[in-house]
């Protein structure tokens, strides 16, 4: 389904027309991954006729999503090849996130670079969709303008949501931390750009599978904001779910006669391992930076902060056992705030993976992009979709 | 990925050559799932014109993969179209079944229909696997033999093999109720056909995806032999895992500080739900035809068997809960011997279900193969790769 240069676009149909735009995408994501490159070296790539990759090239050249370098350093065997690169001035992709303390916006181009970046401090805590979303909107305004200011098109926007979110659409089915329960975000997202919306545990997993540096293909990622998020890759793809709800490891049973959970279980692993219970754990009181705050006093000895954290990463081990035993993934990534605190967790952890699975050399790694993945997954989402289709990539009227 | 007319092979390349396998695979699909039918139905379901769909229809008839049945009944409106169906006389699927007490090889036409079978009972325990594997080949010369005799041909055999198999190649990892440990059936597989062996859990999950009467596409299968086996089927496609060891939900851990297991975990599922740890709990001793005496004693009402299924049932349900909880699936299918066994598992099972994941409709259901179903999942999967590519399914020299 995907390798090295990106997943194909297998919804589009097998046509001649199909084939064109799927072999458009090909040409796209190799020089995105690989570039520049010349069309001979594309073609090679690829396993396509210099001559249909030259037809390839010239309409996306003509599109403004691939430039053409000017000839390569002579010195090479045979005629010298114009170097392809993909365009600085093409589209872009916006990316935001609704947290609990602030709202970000970034916007990232064609080489997965960020253009632009605005945050706003806000406590959406209990406040309503309406009012979070319209500043939202506004933020979203800003790097748009921005991203036009330097030549680029804003392609789409991508929004990462602490909740969870149904499968088409735009309905938050719950994010418990905003209060939000069933809110329908369809008529309140900003108008002008397709607007798609996520759990931000998905986009974390995704930022870390298109930018991580890890190179996996199927992993289990695991983070935490306030409850405990987690999400699938597998063959290069996210696993969504019947119902868009794949991933919810904070409620696998870790200890099935274990303290109730508000989800209507006992023993979830939320309750041993979410922020909550670990500082509840530590004889803690929740403050404003609680990863901060375990990772100060585990680094500083605290023996209570010590046990509490071993006790969540033996937990975790405990729920990712059963996620390993179940998927057979490469490797597991820790990931948001949890990457914080693995030199405290991974010790446990690693025991419990290590006695109940059956290889024992699967390696579990520290995501790298710390709490800023959910944003980058989206904003790169949306320049992944370029890069799957780019046929359907125009920019806006006006 | 997939539908109704089943998985495109997206490994063949996007080139021309590419493109007319791929639609050749189409108009089988469609044929063998819905025909007979005529040329300009088969053209309409897969979204050709009728005369690409009339080149591609020939050459399947040459191929001796389509039967022309003569014109359709008159009364239509247009020119009388000549209907179309999956060849009676063309390839077959060997399926092949290594059990502990016996040997089991099937033939499957084009249809689906089982046309040859032969079953040797034999204590294949603590055997080598140069005799065990010397005994099926002597089946599957029988069977392809009468196979042939009605004028089909075999295309390929596949085998299901109680342990767990490397996902590529004919290595056999572990089979503990065997006695073999890193068995390479390679040498050992009968010679003219193309071979390829899988884990039993896997091929009766694909059984119950391509035959079964639940049509889910996403779906947990659980059954149960010895141990616990499953599998998980997403997008309509069997999750294989990195290792090909994807599926190992009787190692996943139910309570953390129970029984050890001997996979070097505690409190595993096997613990509370194999056989083994079932009529243990139940105050029996292993016999011969274990589930029927289960059920014959939970049938007469017999207190402690009911408790020690109930017991089962439960540890079924919080293993489950946290895999419906990480894969969101339609639905969960028991097979194999747990589908005997159903009307006293259920009720533990799902209570724990519905208290531990989100969305509480999630359907059990009940496979109506029974043990029958990873030997049909073989052959069955013989006849998918000649639907699936059909440009490569020519009958063996000689």
């Amino acid at each position: 389904m995907s390798g090295a240069d990106g997943p194909v676009t297998a919804a589009l149909p097998d046509t001649q027309q199909g084939m064109r735009r799927r072999n458009l995408s090909r040409v796209m994501h190799t020089v995105a991954a690989h570039g520049p490159l010349s069309r001979a070296a594309v073609a090679t790539r690829i396993g396509l006729t210099r001559a249909a990759v030259s037809t390839l090239v010239d309409e996306l050249i003509r599109s403004g999503l691939l430039d053409e370098l000017g000839p390569e350093r002579p010195g090479r065997v045979g005629r010298p090849g114009s170097a392809l690169a993909v365009s600085a001035r093409g589209p872009a992709g916006l990316g935001a996130e609704i947290g609990v303390d602030q709202l970000t916006v970034c916007a990232v181009d064609l080489h997965g670079e960020v253009r632009a970046r605005a945050v706003r401090r806000t406590d959406n805590r209990g406040r309503p969709p309406g009012p979070v979303l319209g500043e939202l909107g506004a933020l979203v305004g800003q790097v748009a303008e921005e991203t036009r200011h330097q030549g680029l098109w804003p392609a789409g926007l991508a929004v990462a949501v602490p909740g969870l979110v149904a499968r088409e659409g735009h309905l938050v089915e719950r994010a418990p931390n905003l209060g939000w329960h069933g809110a329908d975000l369809g008529g309140l997202l900003p108008g002008e750009l397709p607007v798609t919306i996520d759990n931000e545990a998905n986009f974390g997993a995704l930022a870390e599978l298109w930018t991580g540096a890890g190179h996996h293909e199927d992993f289990i990622h695991v983070s935490a904001a306030i409850g405990i998020g987690a999400a699938v890759i597998l063959d290069g793809r996210l696993l969504r779910g019947t119902h868009g709800f794949a991933g919810e490891l904070g409620h696998v049973p870790v200890r099935p006669e274990g303290p109730v959970c508000p989800c209507g279980g006992r023993g979830c692993l939320e309750q041993y391992a979410g922020q909550e219970a670990v500082l509840r754990a530590a004889g803690l009181d929740p403050g404003e930076d609680r990863v901060g705050l375990l990772a100060g006093r585990a680094a500083e000895g605290d023996r209570a902060v010590l046990r509490a954290l071993r006790g969540a990463g033996s937990a975790l081990g405990i729920a990712l056992s059963g996620a390993v035993n179940l998927l057979d993934p490469q490797g597991v990534v820790l990931g948001g705030a949890l990457a914080g605190l693995a030199p405290w967790l991974l010790p446990a952890l690693e025991r419990e993976l290590g006695r109940r699975t059956a290889t024992a050399t699967r390696p579990v790694t520290v995501s790298e992009l710390g709490p800023e993945g959910p944003l980058l997954g989206a904003a790169h989402s949306v320049v992944r979709a370029v890069l799957d289709d780019p046929a359907t990539a125009v920019p806006a009227q006006g």
